[in-house]
């Protein structure tokens, strides 16, 4: 599994607004979101008064909203097929990912689930080996019954395992991001998206430190 | 594959407002609403008299708002995994699916995509063979080493193809809908979705007739 | 403030699932998309054998995606302006309102707020009558300098107090109506907002009352 | 009105993939998503071989998904909170916008629709006086009751006309802001908020031009 950011928000504080931003990117939108609700620009409050206990507070209320105002945009690679399709159930967050339809798989990898050990591995790999050859067998009678390659190959597809990589691009702002952790950040996860979930929270806290602040240091139970 | 209607939204025309409905069900809530937002309960034009003229003149203007207010529901069987992780894409769709990290799969059936025939079938026969082979082999050996079934479940998933034949429930508006049909009732989708999408279309067209009137009778190209 | 139930969700419960609905309507609907999830139609579990019950424990669980496959929709009349720019944002509710572009807003009614007693409601009305005035006198002005109708009136509406009355059909799916409620059906919200919340409650237990069983007697706090 | 950029999309181009960005930001990102789903990095085809034909043709397709991995952010002043009511409608974009019920809006500024010329100005001057007053004997009636602030301004603006004056920042994905565009960018919308897509089409302009080379120069019609 491969996860590398590939695009942030870059906040470009207003000079019109009496306010000065504390240098935290994203997460200084956020606050200058929050403090236009209330036109409350001079920190009148001293428990509120840094980023991170403007946000605490924010986050504490409920008051979720204004964490869509940064985005950030993850390229995801060597995960399984099987990951995307629970991953894709998010819908707040935007997907681009290699299509099968149009991609040659006859040299597909996978990707092991966390659980497998020597003997399962071997297992798997030999069903992959199985599925490549079907894969091109069936890629080739199609073409040569005159089906056009993309055709061929959607069909093909049909015998390639869940365990297939895949890659994708993802992006989400930080409020979609908060909802799907708050799912696959958890003991009840499957292995891999656990996995996933815990390295894009690892990146996140980097960018966005105080959006995050209420996470904990090991997956919800 | 077998689509079943399961839901659909029932009208209840409120007495206290100055418009008969024609009893075309969800269209006579389509057009209460187009109607109320501009307070023309009395069928002025002649034109957009009939609940068909009015939904397709709403339809060429683009109001398509109107038309979030009916829904359907359908129970979807016999489709493959690989299907759903494109559905699933739709995002204005609701989902319930069947689990594999819940369910066993031991004895998973395929869906042969509709350009397999004898030859190619026999391929996908032969995978889903040592997939179901492989899937009870680790099963086996994780709940040997201690795992609880779940988790030996989504390890041993690994293994199953695209092919898988999964079931699920899908509602959505009709707007929604519509955005579904325009992407997959089309001859650039995957054949197994444009038939799904040939077939949702029909039993559409019998709950909301005049939602889908601008809809061609062959897919779009 | 008037609310009408003017749609609901019909469950067709399909014939070849090996389960019985217990006659809940909607309610059964997210039951048995619940279970089909699992494929558990034979209610194992005597914790979760009743529909109550098994809906209990899907919103316990935060499982509330099923929640999402039945719907009301409502025709709401009487209320202001200023509460529909509160309600509208929530994204996940759909909404066809009556156009102060469009419709004639001379005799504009207006909607007190709870906390007028007699001394407010006349200063409300004072501001009323001068905003018809100039409303009518605006549109006259610009009618005669050639502005088409609908013009004239975006441009008069400016005038038009926030108390101004209004009517929308709402649509939305009992997940959407739970999030819309999680923050109107309570005690920071504002008084008129929170009165339609706390009517909404009462007529969406008619129809789908365990989907909303966790709900308090009195607006949250 | 004014229209402030305060934040859009940085990408961060991957090191490791087959593929050099033009250095056009958002609009780099977009093409990187579109080839990713192909894998098609060598740009093998010269119709597409620059971001701005890749775009295009990306457009022409309708695989528009793609923009949506990057955003923009705006701080939007002296607009009238009529125009907010239709701005709001767009559930693609994210919303902070100032508060009525907790911002004393006793020196309330009205925004003059476009249409309005001197006489007309004049009548919604006279309307905002009046309102002003019966704003302030309000709020300090119910606080005399004793209510408390908050709730006191929230019945007190039921006097606040349309053109009451406000402030919100709106992030949106490129798609979004198209849909936004399509709607709005129109010679049938508002005047006011034609004029505010006019602007903001023209800073989107600037920051990923490839993304709307399909717009027309005047207002869609």
């Amino acid at each position: 599994m491969k996860v590398t950011l590939v695009a942030k928000t870059e906040f470009l504080p207003p000079a019109h607004i009496p306010w000065e931003p504390e240098g935290c990117g994203g997460d200084d939108l956020h606050e200058m979101a929050g403090r236009l609700c209330y036109l409350s620009w001079n920190r009148p409050n001293p428990k509120t008064a840094t980023n991170e206990a403007y946000l605490r507070n924010i986050i504490r209320q409920g008051h979720l909203s204004v964490l869509e105002h940064s985005s950030a945009t993850f390229l995801i690679e060597d995960v399984s097929r099987s990951l995307t399709l629970e991953l894709i159930r998010h819908r707040h967050l935007s997907y681009s990912q290699v299509s099968q339809r149009y991609c040659d798989e006859s040299e597909a990898e996978v990707v092991y689930p966390p659980a497998a050990d020597y003997e399962e591995a071997m297992a798997i790999a030999e069903v992959q080996d199985l599925a490549r050859e079907a894969y091109q067998a069936i890629v080739e009678n199609l073409r040569a019954k005159g089906l056009p390659r993309k055709q061929a190959r959607e069909a093909a597809r049909a015998v390639l395992p869940n365990a297939t990589a895949t890659k994708l691009v993802v992006t989400g702002n930080m409020r979609a991001w908060r909802d799907m952790l708050g799912k696959r950040y958890h003991v009840a996860a499957d292995a891999e998206i656990r996995a996933l979930a815990t390295e894009l929270l690892r990146q996140l806290r980097d960018i966005a430190p105080h959006s995050f602040a209420d996470f904990p240091e090991e997956p919800f139970s």
